[in-house]
C-alpha cells in the first residue's frame, strides 16, 4: 500500500511482513492542496509527517511580518513543529504545502505504542532524529564560515530534489541571502 | 562506581543490576585540567562524553580567529563534536574545559555494541538526541524573535548551573550579544 515509506525504514531496520503491516496500519494519509497549511502557531501538534509527494516549508514569521523558513521537505522527508510534537508546547511555525502533497501522518500515541511493540522503531528514530541534529549544527557551522555560494552549492546536496521546485527568493531565504544575491551566485555558477 | 550516570539514565529507561554493570564496564574515565583541550579541528572523534563535574565549551574558530561558541556543558550534559562523532568527519570544534573536569566517554563501537546488546538503550539515547535537536531548533528561533534580555533568561533557565561559572563575554559570545549589552541587561535585571 505504501511501498515508498516502507522503503525508507528498512534501509535502517528489518521487520518481518507482520511488523511492516502493522507498521503501515497506524499511519493516517494526508492529501494537501498547494499553498494550503498542515500547521499553524498555537495549534496543538501530535503528529508528525512523512512526504511521499510533493514539498512544504516550515516557517516563522516574527512579530514584524518577516518570515525566515526553518526546513524544507520533499519525498522521504520527515516535517512538523517537532518542538510542538515532542514537547507538547504549541506550535510556533507554519507548516505549509509549496506543492500538492501527500503525506503520511503518525501520532505521537501510535508512535508511543509502536515503540514497546516493535522497540526496533527506536532505533529507527534514533537514527533519524541524530542525523537532523547533526544536519542542523552543521547548518549553523555553514553560517559562521561559509560564503553565500558555498552554502548555495551545500544547499544544492543536501536538496538535490528541491532546488528546481521552489522559488528563487525561498531559498534565499532560507540560506539568509537576499533574493539578488542569490540570483548573481546561480548566474555566476551557470 | 558511577552512581550519577546511572541514575541520569535510570530517569529514562528501566536497567537490571547486570545489564547496569555491562553498561558501566564500557565506560572510560576522563580528568581534564582546565584549559585543556579535549577535541581539536581535524581530529578522529570517536568518544562521547558524560560530564560527571566540571563545565566545558565547544567553540568554532572562523579563518579571521573569530571565536563563536556552540555549546556549554556540565554536569549531567553531553559533550562531543557530535557532527564528527556521528557521521566520521573530522572535527571542526575545539571542546576545552573551562573548569577542571571529570567526565565519561563512550567509544562508537562500544555503543554500537551496546544496542545489539542491550535494545534499551536505542531509547535512551533517542530521548537524548530528540532533547538536543529540539532545543536547537529553539534556540534558532529564540535568535529570530527574542530580545537579548529575553535570550539570557532562557539562557539562564536551560542552564542553571552555568550562568555563575563562566566569564560574562562567554555567555555573550554564545548568545550573539555584545558584552557591554550583556552586562546593561544583568545590572538591569538586579
Amino acid at each position: 500500500m505504501y511501498p515508498q515509506i516502507l522503503q525508507h525504514i528498512l534501509k535502517d531496520i528489518e521487520l518481518t511482513p507482520e511488523e511492516q503491516d502493522e507498521f503501515l496500519s497506524i499511519l493516517l494519509e494526508k492529501q494537501l492542496e498547494k499553498k494550503t497549511l498542515l500547521i499553524k502557531p498555537g495549534e496543538t501538534v501530535n503528529v508528525e509527517y512523512y512526504v511521499v509527494s510533493g514539498c512544504l516549508k516550515a516557517y516563522y514569521l516574527n512579530e514584524s511580518g518577516d518570515k525566515h523558513i526553518i526546513q524544507f521537505a520533499v519525498e522521504d522527508w520527515w516535517i512538523s513543529d517537532f518542538e510542538a510534537f515532542f514537547n507538547g508546547q504549541p506550535a510556533q511555525l507554519y507548516v505549509e504545502a509549496i506543492e500538492e502533497s501527500v503525506l503520511l501522518g503518525i501520532h505521537k500515541d501510535s508512535l508511543e505504542t509502536l515503540y514497546k511493540r516493535i522497540p526496533k522503531f527506536e532505533r529507527f528514530f534514533r537514527l533519524k532524529t541524530t542525523g537532523a541534529f547533526v544536519a542542523l549544527r552543521s547548518r549553523i557551522l555553514s553560517s559562521l564560515q561559509k560564503t553565500g555560494k558555498e552554502r548555495y552549492l551545500e544547499f544544492c546536496e543536501t536538496y538535490p530534489k528541491i532546488e528546481q521546485r521552489v522559488p528563487n527568493y525561498h531559498i534565499a531565504n532560507y540560506l539568509g541571502l537576499k533574493p539578488e544575491s542569490l540570483s548573481r551566485i546561480r548566474k555566476e555558477l551557470n
